[in-house]
């Protein structure tokens, strides 16, 4: 999934958006709440209507970013208080909050509200945070009001601590829920232990469900997930290194700045079908980020996405041709130097 | 002609910028040579290709950015020295120099390298400089390498002394030039002035060449410059509007961040064919605006520059249907108040 934190792919139309591949956009429920505000997407027809995209979507609890607010927060077992970074006044967000504020948004798919604990972290206190985790999680069921329309996904915390996260995993697989999510990864851990981490909970989950690893990730991280059972991702990467004039070429990163593309007439990537790759040249893309001209990060993010969405179509067309293992062989066995780096 | 200034009208993909019914794109000479060089655009293969527009360009020829610097330039009957403000570096650029650059970048429209004096200068400075545009155009036509290929159109200077524009004029129909341009308008002066220039002017070029008035502009100049005769506009209005939240509505100007948006959810223009006002709300459009979304200013820029291109094409066929006067009689006789306001 793109993200469209504030109801649009950055710098991408929705047209632009369906011609990459993607099918399913995230949205961010805690920056919606704040501008222009649930009732005024709900009033719209919900976020689809909103902002013109008629594919699935998936509404974020805003848990993850409230948790990340450096403005004071007061955290009970009734829910977060928070000042908001708008207009300074203090909002409550409780479970019931989140739901409340995604029913409103309508999207496919809700997310929730779950605590966010940094890392590194103490055991104990996530022992104590994921606990509370489980308790919201069963008042987000109770306080869901569109249940045939919304499928609600829970959310397995744990931190690094793998005991933590099966049991999580496995209390939740109880419930029997539409979707599984494993959030928390990616917050500053290490690599090797992202991978442990999915090794250890995905698992656990119900193959039969959706199950989806929250703001993850890189070509590698994503493979070595699906490797493990994840079909279900979101990442700002491909949006925001477009922004920075960062290209997503073969797996490697290219800032498309640097003096060596200045007069090189090729294609961005010969081997891609997107507008950017088959209307325009490197020399070209280069010219427009050395000028900052908004349209790089246009045909950047057209390009990116699509370079990700291809990527998961063929690890998807590898499974079914039953030969993931070996042609992904480089990226899920790297040797055990760059696991350590 | 929308002004894609360096080698992109900012915000839009050739692919959305096409759909907007634009035919003809404006590049600059002055910003091309400053980056990334006139080398690199026809080592692509020239603009057209560079960019990926396939129809008709024209480029100016820089006179009138490098007569706008700030930084110190001399100006002499050989040509302008002038400062870059890219990298300090001395630039001569002799009239020969200009029509070199726009070979090279290859439009399908050039122009003379004309001197731009400032609004208000005495009569003397006017005479003197609108001789030496004469003298330039000479070496211009002379330099010019690809007539076969490339339109050279010279360009009618004189201030806002209406002898000396008759006279400029004539000067230059004796040429038997491919196009003619009116230039040093809309540098200051108030609106009426540019009225009399252009009605002064545009009749003394030849009725079967197109007629190009420089840097207008907005609905009421376009429709009154065709009405003395004119073809063909340049201006940045649609897309620099769009940048700061302004969208072009029934001949008036919206600021679409007020709140009076926030709750609208019309379309912007429902007489509009434009993907933005077939896709979206005020709100979303207000939405966007208020958080900065780079979305917001490819959207308005779609829209309005439809709008303007739309603007012409309902004159025309007014022209074609000899309903012309009576139909835009609104703009073309305004109250005297309006005129001197």
């Amino acid at each position: 999934m793109p993200v469209g934190t504030l109801a649009n792919v950055k710098t991408l139309t929705p047209a632009q958006l369906a011609a990459t591949g993607a099918q399913m956009v995230l949205a961010n429920t805690y920056h919606l709440h704040l501008q222009p505000g649930e009732g005024i997407v709900a009033q719209a027809g919900g976020l689809h209507r909103f902002m013109g995209w008629n594919q699935p979507m998936l509404t974020d609890s805003g848990g993850f970013q409230v948790f990340s607010l450096s403005e004071l927060r007061k955290i009970t077992e009734d829910g977060v208080t928070f000042r908001s970074p708008r207009d300074g006044q203090i909002i409550n967000m409780p479970p019931e909050r989140s739901i409340e504020i995604q029913n409103a948004l309508g999207a496919d798919v809700i997310m929730a509200f779950d605590e966010c604990p940094p890392y590194p972290a103490e055991r104990s206190q996530i022992q104590e945070s994921t606990a509370r985790t489980y308790r919201w999680l069963q008042r987000c069921i109770i306080a869901h009001k569109y249940p045939e329309k919304q499928a609600l996904f829970g959310i397995v915390q744990g931190g690094v601590y793998l005991d933590l996260r099966a049991e999580a995993a496995r209390q939740l697989a109880d419930l029997d829920l539409p979707g599984y999510a494993i959030g928390g990864v990616s917050v500053g851990e290490p690599p090797e232990l992202i991978d442990q981490i999915v090794q250890a909970t995905a698992p656990l989950l119900p193959a039969d469900k959706p199950r989806y690893l929250m703001g993850v990730g890189t070509h590698r991280e994503i493979v070595r997930a699906i490797a493990a059972g994840v079909d279900l991702f979101d990442c700002v990467i491909p949006t925001r290194f477009a922004r920075h004039g960062t290209a997503l070429v073969a797996g490697e990163r290219w800032n498309l700045k640097n003096a060596q593309f200045r007069e090189d007439f090729t294609p961005l990537d010969s081997s891609c079908p997107c507008y950017t790759c088959q209307t325009f040249t490197r020399a070209y893309l280069c010219h427009l980020i050395r000028c900052q001209e908004l349209l790089a990060y246009t045909l950047l993010s057209i390009h990116n996405v699509t370079e990700l969405v291809r990527f998961t179509q063929r690890i998807r067309a590898a499974i079914i041709g039953d030969r993931f293992t070996e042609e992904f062989a480089t990226w899920l066995n790297p040797p055990e130097s760059a696991l350590i780096s």
